[in-house]
Formats: C-alpha cells, structure tokens, sequence
C-alpha cells in the first residue's frame, strides 16, 4: 500500500514536447465505484492491476500489481466496464520533481494535463514555464470519469 | 485466465465431518459489478486478488494474483464494499475429483455448502453420500449475495 498525493494541471504552451519520448498506454476500469476503483492498464508489453481507494485531501490508498500481458489485454477487451483511455505518457524531469505529461489518443484527443507526485500535500516544488492551471479537483480529469465522459464530449470545454 | 466451471450443492449429512480440516478464508468485495467482480482474499497467511467475469452458462473468465498479507488485509478492512464473508473450507477428494465443502462463519453460520470444479461443462462424476440438493444457479449461494444479503437475514430458507 502507498498514499498517493497528485496534482494535476493542464498545460500552457508546447514547450514540453520533445523533453521525453511518449510511451502508450491503454487502460480500463473493471468497476465504476469511486470507493475503489480497479484499473487495468497496458504500458507498452506490461500489464498492471491497480486498485485505487477513494480520494481524501489528495491522497488515496493505492494498490499496483504487475500481471501477464495477455491477462491484461484480455481483461481491457472482455470485461472494462467502460470505453478504454488510450495515452501517450511524456515523463518529463524537472528541478527535481518528475512531472508526467499525458496526452490523450482516441475520445480523449486533444486534452493535454501533467501530473506531480509529492511525499506529503504541502510540499514546494518549481512549476516549469509549460504548466498552466491546476485542476486537481476537478473531477472532469480523473481518468476514470474520462473513460465515462470523455474529452469530445465534453459542452463547457477546459 | 481460465475458464471456471462450477457446480454448487447443499449438504445432505453430516458424514463429511472428520474428512479433511478446514482452512480459514476471509474476503470480501471492492466492487458490486456483476460483469466483473473483484474480490479480496486471504486463505490463512495468504493474500490473493481474483477477478472474474459474467457468468455464462455456469462458467466465467476468472484471474487469480498473490497479493502480499498486509495488502489484502487493509483492502478488506478499508476498501471492501460489502461486510467480509468467513468461512472454513474442508477439501475433501472423492473418486477422482475435488469437493471442497464451505461452513460459514460471522453473518452467513449455520450454511454449508460444497463445491466440485469441472474441467468441461458434460463432464462426468460421483455424488458422495453426503451432498444433497444442487443448487448451482441459485443466485442466492453466489459468495458475492452472500456478503450482500447473508444467511441470516433469509426468510425463506434453503
């Protein structure tokens, strides 16, 4: 068990491509409760079972288990109780922190956020000149509302 | 995965006692979904995550993982969505084949069934003297309605 403390913010320009090379992945919920969610995900050859408690001030409980490939696969086909996210994840160092840049493929094709991880909700770190404004807390952004509501959907925009 | 095919019976005496001793499982269920359940187990100092699928004709896709103890323990006290169902599980081999009989415990005592896993749904066997009435697709015996709505709150009865 780990707690998870993410923020979350879109970008500000383009300046952060060509930092990292993107690594795909694909990724479905076997369950749509927000009190634990069960991700299953693909990064490249790998295959992962992630379950993830509910959201608490920015942390959560989470869970991660590596798992054959083809169970995972098979998995996101048979049994994802929603559309599949498709990304193109950018790990992007900077002043320490490592930033991760996801950019979305299929019904998410367009929307752009990068995500820090901390050691505790109040710790400093530097925002580099591409990030924009945060969305921690906007639900719109987790991932698993954008396997329910995708970004193409979506009426109000950013 | 495999795919799993069941077959569910009540008991018709008390003759399989003294047969095999029973091991101690707790589990519980991070998700309601009946397309997909996840469950959390531990079978004495062992932690297991399963997933399975709809089922179909008395059988389902079905993933098993060893979890580390500690894992498995805090999803079932904090993350389980339904009250933890207890059970002793008596594994008793009888002509070729593998019965394992299921005495509850906590909110489901007093109900007893047995289990035998067929390789094919056609497939052939032996009633031991003390299984009684089958009742495979009775929705009621499913583990995960046993966490939901236990023995002791049915009216009915077997």
């Amino acid at each position: 068990m780990a707690l998870e403390i993410e923020r979350k913010f879109l970008m500000k320009n383009e300046s952060w491509r060509g930092l990292a090379k993107g690594k795909h992945y694909r990724q479905g919920y076997l369950n749509q409760n927000k009190d634990a969610t069960v991700r299953v995900r693909t990064i490249g050859e790998e295959g992962y079972l992630t379950i993830k408690g509910p959201n608490e001030n920015g942390s959560r409980l989470e869970y991660e288990y590596t798992i054959p490939i083809r169970d995972a696969i098979e998995m996101l086909e048979k049994l994802s109780a929603s559309p599949i996210v498709e990304k193109l994840r950018h790990v992007i160092p900077y002043e320490g922190f490592i930033w991760e840049v996801d950019e979305f493929l299929g019904e998410n094709e367009g929307l752009i956020f990068a995500e820090i991880e901390l050691e505790h909700p109040g710790q400093q770190f530097s925002l580099p000149p591409w990030i924009g404004r945060e969305v921690t807390d906007d639900p719109r952004f987790y991932n698993s509302n954008l396997a329910r509501n995708p970004y193409k959907l979506w009426k109000e925009g950013l």
